[in-house]
């Protein structure tokens, strides 16, 4: 099933929310690994075969769509911080990006409603996708 | 610019595509590090800004579309091993899945055409985003 949304795009389609303590980006930490709280990951029930073989414990990525970040923004300071030069945003992790898909590395810690350690995504941020943690190539 | 393209999607726009060598999913290599070839990422000039700070040998997280994946698989015999039991697509790396981005861990070679080594998308994959790998938190 390949499909094309029009000659341009294609349509994610979020699988779950993100629930978190977080809500506002200018208080949120920058980085998962910078004093984030841990959160949930609210999926919708027909992903749930998707979902069934997490286990706590497991190491995790997790891709969200940075609904509340901008698209037009091609190079930023980096961390906000006016005194860095400013860097094209490929080589940042900005969630202002043509694409702002975030990816964070979490820890899951329960079942349908998973539980994750330190993340730094927004109340609200619609999940895309959970990926394991690649280990050596003979564990794949 | 918070966008939302419908009640339930969002619109990713490509930001290039891979010209690679590999064009048959069937003789594609699983991961980047089992034999994939050199490839390059044909980037859009309306992203030069965006790119501008890429280096030779930096280490990149590249995102793709998938775009020749199933997204209405929600489990997958890993690897296609029928021998593997059945497992949720949030604990494989398959690239049949709900949203079917693609994560590659690949080393810049070069600038606006970036060759990168190891890359197993196959060719024509349209790119969404590229990133840095976080080092150390005092490297941020």
């Amino acid at each position: 099933m390949v499909e094309a949304v029009s000659e341009d795009g294609y349509l994610l389609r979020p699988v779950g929310r993100v629930a978190s303590s977080l809500t506002d980006a200018a208080s949120a930490p920058r980085q998962g690994d910078e004093g984030a709280p841990t959160a949930w990951l609210v999926f919708d029930s027909q992903v749930e075969r998707a979902l069934r073989d997490l286990r706590v414990g497991a190491e995790l990525l997790l891709l969200t769509w940075l609904d509340r970040a901008r698209r037009d923004v091609l190079a930023v300071h980096p961390r906000g911080d006016e005194t860095r030069p400013e860097t094209g945003v490929f080589s940042t992790r900005s969630p202002h990006r043509p694409n702002p898909i975030g990816l964070h590395r979490v820890l899951a810690m329960d079942g349908l409603r998973v539980e994750v350690a330190d993340l730094e995504a927004l109340d609200g941020t619609p999940i895309l996708d959970v990926k394991p943690v690649l280990g050596a190539a003979d564990e794949r």
